[in-house]
């Protein structure tokens, strides 16, 4: 490895030594983000604002096929709005940044930037709702958010982050729930497919649920370190805040009436997830679905007669079908591969002098380094293949990983000790009280992650106070 | 027609008796935006956020075959961020809303939300850039930016509005130059082929061009009332702001050097630019390559048997190339008629009983009113044209406005006496002079909208002094 190659892998620390540091040098190395000028905001790169806008385009044709629509809200409300509803206000207040002065005038009421905007969606439907023919509205909103945080992790923890907020009211009930149930298997299965990562789905304890909300509905992913990572939350009101907000119709027996609610949201936290649940000591690994590169094109010996034109022309052959990416610069082959590996290509490409006499070229993958040298005439084929068959070995990793760091327990000596020994989920049964999830914090420093749909009976008692069991919990450490 | 319809088209003020209001009617009746609650802010209805995001589907394209890439920049920026170029911050400092506050805690420095992110881009280049290898930067971000304005009028003047900001930097002035033509002829063509809008191109003055800028440039379009729409700016900033914000790289000979810099951009406007110039009393007219719906079909006595079927099946089969809306609602279908004229939908397919019987439908085109008997077998070769046409009639038709509406002067009389008669472009003669200009504006009312690319010696003079002419304004009222 030449001098450059190494100083470059060594820039990253590894995954061993310290996760967390790691986790940093991918973020800015790999350059998806940088540390801005302004505390607690960070800049998304090209190469991270492009897997954001991957994200973005497929979850978008996803809702737009369950016939959400995508509208745009102020980025500003006023005080007396969002205190509106006593819960919400509660549960963001301390994390609101406020506008106070437009222009050179003192503003007579302060404005927040919004945390979450279910307050100005309330208000629109309150002036645009009418009858039950109006329902469901089914609206969706991709955008920024501020919440004033005290530290800062890229993607995980910013005081500006990128999302989309879906917000709907329904005439029923039953309609309304179905809604958060559809738009969280939407988001499992989004983060199955097509980012390789296995996530656990259920429902919030009332600790650890969305201010206001009646049921907040979770899917939980476990990172390498055992960590786990809140990945996409799907909320039910009730007509909680369509009563506080004064959200009304006229019913199908002419009755007013007052619709019910959702909202569900996910973030650029899911390249967080991303980062932490495929990548390595050499650099990120991407799912091939949000790749801004699926296969970057490396010509070996660059300067010997056909080289580069082969390589552009596989470019240009290859580029009706895949994300390419030609790298004619002239960097040394070996920077260039632990360039790419470093952004987490999935698949390189290596052509040469040798390999154009023999009608063929190298294809190397990204999280096995298997070589393959395959021939032209079939590259279109095996390139699909290989990408496929990365994206299945990034899932069964990411599988194994969480199954081998999930373990049960029946009394608290055993959480304790496992919590001490290990990072990863731990499932018990629970008595529902708020004073056993708050000792099951103290004492073994776990947090509730979720109430999973796929329920076990581990036992009949709950392990922190003996008394019946009503539900099995996954508890863990979390980001 | 029955009292239902009458009452919708009444409900719009014609365009003779009071173009402004029929302008707010179309905006809110054609469910565009809403006025929220948050003073000068307003909602993106779905259908109004539809048309944007079909035009930035459209403009995104464009930028990227074109090397550019989207990035995402803090939505606050400090204080003394904003300050470090002079003629920015007194540009825009009488209209930024500013933060105060993070949480409950007063913040040391106050934070501007972005009016626009020269300021965060120059932070950001100055982090990011090292050597001439890495130029140029060429970037783009969409969002939303805040200018406490004092009226609000829907897409032309509100606090927060939507658009795109590009910033790139090049090794050289040239480069720096070509790019901000390149995005300006970018505009233009959009705006030309696909929102149908001729536009004027040409270079501002100094007084009307962008705080810091060395040169803006400016596509100006003209509305049915004959006031000009600014539609689209690229500005040339030299070195003037990386100067400012230290930004610099090593360049080919080794020395520390700094890039020069464009910014160009583009905004909600656009959809007020294409209700004022292709709108009429019935509500909108969109052009085909923006609209949310191209075709809606309408089923004529929809009770009897084989008519729903017929245009369900018809949907379906034209969906797989147009944008297709069927309204099988209960409404009438004059009701329907009136409201997706109102939504201003290309193209509407009526389907009934006889029609099925003839194997054949009707056609009808929203600008012409033509109606059209279309066997059912030649209906996509049909739509391919009618689309086509009426496209073309919309930019004729605008054409043939903005050319009955502008005229030459080569006196102040003259001028004066076109500007108390007529609302149009005035072309005349400039010495260069900025007294000049001021008295344009005083005594006749007129701002100069451009310099145009498009010269013509109409006389050897300036209309105001009598000195030597330099070159040729065309001067307007605008929105």
């Amino acid at each position: 490895m030449s001098e450059q190659n190494k100083k470059m892998v060594e820039a990253i620390t590894a995954q061993e030594v310290d996760f967390a540091q790691w986790y940093t040098d991918i973020c800015t190395k790999a350059e998806l983000v940088e540390y801005s000028s302004v505390k607690g905001f960070v800049v998304l790169r090209p190469y991270g604002y492009a897997i954001w806008e991957n994200i973005q385009r497929d979850l978008d044709d996803r809702f737009k096929a369950t016939g959400h629509q995508n509208v745009a809200m102020p980025m500003l409300m006023p005080e007396s709005l969002l205190k509106k509803e006593g819960e919400l206000v509660d549960g963001f207040a301390p994390e609101v940044a406020w506008v106070t002065m437009g222009g050179s005038e003192q503003l007579e009421e302060r404005l927040a930037v919004r945390p979450t905007s279910e307050t100005l969606f309330c208000d629109h439907f309150s002036h645009v709702l009418h009858s039950w023919r109006d329902l469901p509205m089914l609206y969706n909103q991709w955008c920024s958010v501020v919440r004033w945080e005290k530290t800062t992790r890229p993607f995980l923890r910013t005081r500006e982050f990128w999302w989309q907020e879906g917000h709907t009211i329904h005439e029923t009930a039953e309609e309304a729930i179905a809604e958060t149930e559809q738009q969280l298997a939407c988001y499992a299965d989004f983060c199955e497919r097509d980012l390789c990562i296995p996530v656990l789905k259920g429902r919030k304890t009332d600790k650890e649920k969305f201010a206001g909300a009646d049921a907040t509905y979770t899917i939980e992913a476990m990172m390498k370190d055992g960590k786990a990572l809140q990945s996409g939350t799907s909320h039910y009101f009730g007509d909680k805040f369509s009563r506080a907000y004064d959200v009304t119709f006229a019913g199908r027996d002419n009755t007013l009436r007052h619709p019910f609610q959702t909202s569900w949201g996910t973030s650029t936290r899911l390249i967080g997830a991303i980062i932490m649940t495929h990548g390595d000591d050499d650099g990120l690994i991407l799912p091939p679905a949000i790749a801004p590169i699926q296969l970057v094109v490396v010509p070996v010996a660059a300067h010997k007669p056909g080289v580069l034109e082969k390589a552009r022309e596989l470019k240009e052959r290859l580029g009706k079908q895949f994300k390419v990416h030609l790298d004619d610069s002239d960097n040394s082959p070996g920077w260039k591969f632990s360039q790419y590996e470093m952004k987490g290509v999935p698949l390189r490409l290596e052509i040469g002098p040798k390999d154009i006499e023999k009608g063929q070229c190298v294809l190397v993958r990204r999280d096995t380094r298997e070589k393959y040298f395959v021939p032209l005439a079939d590259l279109e084929t095996e390139i699909s293949r290989l990408l496929q068959e990365l994206a299945q070995n990034l899932y069964n990793r990411a599988l194994e990983n969480r199954e081998k760091r999930t373990w049960s327990a029946t009394t608290m000596e055993q959480v304790k000790q496992l919590s001490a020994e290990h990072t990863g989920f731990i499932k018990t049964m629970w008595c529902g009280d708020l004073a056993c999830e708050e000792k099951m914090k103290e004492e073994a420093g776990l947090s509730s992650r979720c109430m999973p749909f796929e329920q076990e009976a581990l036992s009949d008692v709950c392990p922190c106070c003996g008394r019946p069991a009503k539900t099995m919990v996954v508890w863990g450490k979390a980001y």
